[in-house]
């Protein structure tokens, strides 16, 4: 069986379990659906993600041209380091502040989904306008802005975390870490690092 | 001479140095051992890490279905990111809490040891049941969540360090950041995400 | 043309910009210079690292032994990742505490300064001496510990982010995040972890 006809059999099979017990079966379950893990882990997207952007009435952003000795964005390899962003849009940063204190985890979520579109944008300028190079959303690293007794960063961040899916598909499918932190630059809600892989 | 023979003669020479001797020779000493930092920096395990995790009593448990858009593990070329985990164990969180606060030195480190454990645990999985194909634990990155007085997150981060060195051997000597932060989610009080090198 | 031609050629139309005009058109301009992104997003060290360090009057420190089960650094393919760094010299940690409580925005400045310099000590380990195997500078991970409305973070770490540029020139432009803490190890006022590109 080729490779193509092998994934698209995966696909199908995919299609068949829900994602929750997929994933169960790749990491607890028994060695009958050997071939899966490899499949879902390196997904690749079905359709355009600038199609998708567009179906989710995103426009990118230009991005601001860095005021320091660092750049949005290296390539090495494969890989695309993104540089870190916060909640930027049209030039005003998106509910500032501390989550648990003086913002709420619905604005934290949006911040984070703002974020994720300046990553992308970023993104989009390593790739040089052509978004269906992107192979996989490899890491995103996620800093929450939280009050001492704020636990819940895992919700804040799932606001970038759901964009990258919506725009990627199963591509943006992502190891993650959500840390909290006392404070971050300009006193934004959310700062966000990446690592892609691009073709 | 053979690169085999010239593994085999420089394991020999590293087992008559001790390591601290080694590694200070190798970044700061004369240039007269000029190959031993290649085969400490690139070493490989020399025993079964399966072996090993027996040896030490552990038992890797299941990987939790992500109950989000993000995955446990994504492999890109050979490197495997793994997701930040915490201190479950048996579907509770060991030590919750702020290191200098409500949780001392030692519970951290036994946190941080779980954490490793539950990583190797997600790794085993990017590996599909193989973890003799780890070729090298590279980065791990720790985050503690302390009082703001509390200064001894190397401290902490040794629980997970020397587990992955108990297990992988000199193949888990890895890079490392060791932050400290006001607060993780769940109230955590050890989280660390990774990177391995894998075959 | 061949490839040396036109990165001879990049090299010149890149000499005629300024470094903000260049970015700006990069990411955000019109495709008329559509070469350029690739140019400057990887671009070469023109002149030899190890003489700018000369030229700016630093030595490279020693890099401590471990005293732990990690290393300074662990190289992967092409990539080393470095071990996060603090800002010691001459065995004295510089500046400790926090920015915007006890430690100024320019003391700390020069504490990641340093850091910056102990970082490319490590490298120069890594690339056995010889750092003129940089390739780039991919990613700084830098953390501040901050007084909880301290947002200047960024400034911090140009100390760092200058450093790099100063001695590989554009090869030393990365990505990076600028995170805020509440407490790093040792109480160090910046902390960087690091990844390079070598040849």
């Amino acid at each position: 069986m080729s490779n193509q006809a092998m994934r698209q059999m995966g696909r199908a099979v995919i299609g068949q379990l829900s994602r929750r017990n997929l994933l169960w079966g790749l990491v607890g379950g028994a060695g009958t659906i050997a071939t899966l893990p490899l499949l879902s882990q390196r997904a690749i997207a079905s359709t355009d993600p600038a199609a998708r952007l567009s179906e989710l009435g995103i426009e990118l952003p230009e991005v601001p041209p860095p005021v320091a000795n660092y750049v949005p964005f290296v390539i090495t390899g494969n890989q695309v380091f993104l540089a870190g962003q916060i909640a930027f849009k049209d030039g005003e940063l998106l509910f500032p502040g501390k989550v648990g204190l003086n913002v709420s985890v619905e604005d934290a979520q949006e911040a984070a989904r703002q974020v994720a579109i300046n990553l992308i944008a970023a993104l989009n300028a390593a790739c040089e306008g052509d978004l269906s190079r992107v192979v996989r959303c490899v890491r995103l690293d996620g800093f929450v802005a939280s009050a001492d007794d704020f636990t819940a960063q895992p919700s804040v961040m799932n606001g970038a975390s759901d964009l990258m899916v919506g725009v990627f598909g199963d591509a943006g499918r992502h190891s993650r870490a959500a840390i909290g932190v006392n404070v971050l630059p300009l006193d934004a809600s959310v700062k966000i690092a990446a690592v892609f892989e691009i073709a």
